[in-house]
């Protein structure tokens, strides 16, 4: 096969939005959402409903032990390393149709798009489904690619015990995942994931393809504050020990250290929770979440730096404790030149605007950048939102995306290089 | 009977000390938290506790339509209007063993001491026992002192609608205390509480009596935001419409604003919610409540005009929906600056250190207020805690602010002017 007959390919749009819609409808619940929480039942019918596909496509299916899921379509040229795609199948409580599913049924239509056309790739293609990308049951998330990667062990994965209790080891044999393919079977050539962006700078700007060409570096911190509980009405301001306001001041100097940083810096608390939480009781405690992101390291750890030097300083005018406690650590990820080049001018050829930009959002692929080249296909999230039923991104984007991660695969997969 | 012959009385401390053990008994918890809502079983059961005190001291007891429950020692000239005093026995959730209590009880112990001692008083002295000061079940809170001084009407009360759906005339009735007195049968010759600080003021300072001169006006507001709920890594801080920011600038500007204007202006942000609140996610939501108190009217309103003022400026930098609703609105009161004196001049003759304050509370004597001279006699509380099964105030403080209401109420029954 060569590059000129794949580039007179082009994917079945009808056929992925199907898949997508029958995958959607395995989790399904009342207010439109999709949620098949990581090795529940409904990820195993949702695993079964791809493996189901992966077959019918002629795929060889092999499952390793941390439960990911691979299809390998065989190349011309068995000895040289294959190129992988793929992404995930679990979603969060509260998910919608494509976050990850895109990037697993599209690698999937590109196989039959190819089965359809007749053409053998010169290199191995492989589809690959992740375990546990959302990290909602289960902790870290991105867990199946960064085991896969040598990030994480594999005991320590198989040990992480869920919200609910449960053992992933045991719920992967529960459900039948718990593969004997060794770790690590594939060494691939280059990693490409597809993917929605989640996030609303395409949609915003109108362009139809982001290739990716970095990802944030993520801080969660967890931060407790220790006041006193009083009377509101009758405690003076200035012998107050106030957790609530703390949390405030904590939530605003993150909003203004992240303007005032600029570029790429972004910060949020989400999250935050008073106790007792009344209307006229100053707060004895509270909780808040700090979400620290830049795409530089050295940027990253200079808002962390900051940020402990105000909480140091806080603590000491506020007479409160505060301790902290890091809960998600990633440095930022640099996806591969010459792939975001490639993405960027298969955009081009397919008459697609493009833009090169930065993941907000952790994915597997970042996991694989340890291992390979490897890069992103964003394609739009109608108002930025993902992680809810309002999930949304146009048939035509979502078959544009799927066009152009198979012009990208097919190339890498036709080099002898 | 003269002054000079009370002025030989002291209260039995361990009677009192005894009884406040015993009320607590009813509605105790585990963690040592007392617990009795208003017009459940447990407020039955300490009313009957009190009712029954009541008779044993030869008191006339006679309960109204909205189930005050008044306790009458006939003084020598019945034609006089009568001195009264009282408090509350409903309680918190978790609450302690002396907040209203102390007010009741104190109020039996010193007509206990008078019965011992065989003295009458010239007025006839009224111990009462107001319903529903705390407002937790069924609101507003010093619902009963309100119906009494005509600031509510009792068929509005009667129909007030409990937190667990229950109706408070039905209420009334089943624990048997929807009584058949004439609303306002008494009119007070003068009004004086005892009552915990519930406030740090005379713990810190290491004053035993406090003269109540005022009491707070208290404004509560409930601040509803309405944002855009987004990827906190992949949304840009400019495109951002952040509730939980928007939240906590709000309560950081309640602080400043308190902290600017000084004097007796208190500020506290003592609830906030987040909706998702989850770590990776702006929240869409945000509910907070703004309680502000000053004693005067003026500078209350000056800062509501302040923090309307914000949140319109906010709504419009943020590009978010900020609505107001008001839970509360009190205008500061001014008790009887004659009553004060003499509260200040019982003090002095009892050696005991006293200073003028303010209440930071609200408390039944200020709707008592509304229709007689009124004051309030303040009891250090250890740490300033109450509302919590750690309020606590030191027995000798307890006996004390007994003798001081002692000496003020028998001044004023013995006053034939």
């Amino acid at each position: 096969m060569t590059d000129v007959a794949c580039s007179q390919v082009e994917v079945d749009g009808q056929r992925l939005l199907r898949w997508l819609r029958e995958l959607a409808q395995i989790g399904a619940r009342d207010d439109g959402a999709c949620s098949r929480l990581a090795l529940t039942d409904e990820d195993r019918d949702g695993r079964d409903y791809v493996v189901n596909l992966m077959q019918k496509l002629k795929l060889e299916v092999t499952i390793d032990p941390i439960g990911n899921v691979f299809g390998r379509r065989a190349g011309m040229k068995p000895s040289l390393a294959p190129v992988m795609t793929g992404s995930h199948i679990d979603t969060v409580r509260t998910g919608g149709w494509y976050d990850g599913n895109l990037g697993v049924l599209g690698g999937l239509e590109i196989v039959a798009a190819l089965n359809d056309a007749g053409l053998q790739t010169q290199r191995d293609l492989v589809v690959a489904v992740f375990t546990n990308e959302e990290g909602v049951r289960f902790t870290p998330d991105m867990m199946g690619s960064l085991v896969y990667a040598g990030g994480l062990d594999l005991d320590i994965a198989l040990n992480s015990r869920a919200t609910d209790g449960a053992v992933l080891g045991q719920e992967l044999k529960r459900i039948g995942y718990a593969g004997q393919a060794a770790m690590r079977q594939f060494e691939p050539y280059a990693f490409i994931e597809l993917h929605i962006e989640q996030g609303p700078v395409l949609d915003q700007r109108q362009i139809k393809i982001g290739a990716v060409q970095n990802l944030q570096g993520i801080s969660w911190q967890q931060i407790q504050i220790n006041g006193q509980s009083n009377h509101a009405g009758t405690t003076p301001m200035a012998m107050r020990r106030d957790a609530g306001y703390c949390a405030s001041a904590i939530s605003t100097f993150v909003r203004n250290l992240a303007r005032e940083m600029g570029g790429d810096q972004v910060g949020t608390v989400g999250q935050i929770n008073l106790v007792p939480n009344l209307i006229n009781v100053i707060a004895a405690r509270a909780s808040l979440s700090v979400d620290l992101r830049n795409t530089d390291e050295d940027l990253l750890r200079m808002a962390e730096r900051r940020l402990h030097d105000y909480l140091q300083e806080l603590a000491q005018t506020e007479h409160v404790e505060i301790t902290t406690e890091q809960l998600v650590r990633f440095e930022p990820v640099q996806f591969d030149a010459s792939l975001v080049q490639l993405i960027e001018a298969q955009a081009r050829l397919q008459n697609l605007s493009v833009c090169r930009m930065t993941s907000g959002a952790g994915h597997d692929a970042q996991m694989l950048a340890r291992i390979c080249p490897s890069a992103m296909i964003f394609v739009p999230s109608v108002g930025g939102i993902s992680h809810n039923p309002a999930e949304h991104t146009e048939a035509e984007d979502l078959i544009a995306g799927c066009n152009v991660l198979f012009g990208a695969l097919t190339t890498l997969a036709n080099r002898l290089d």
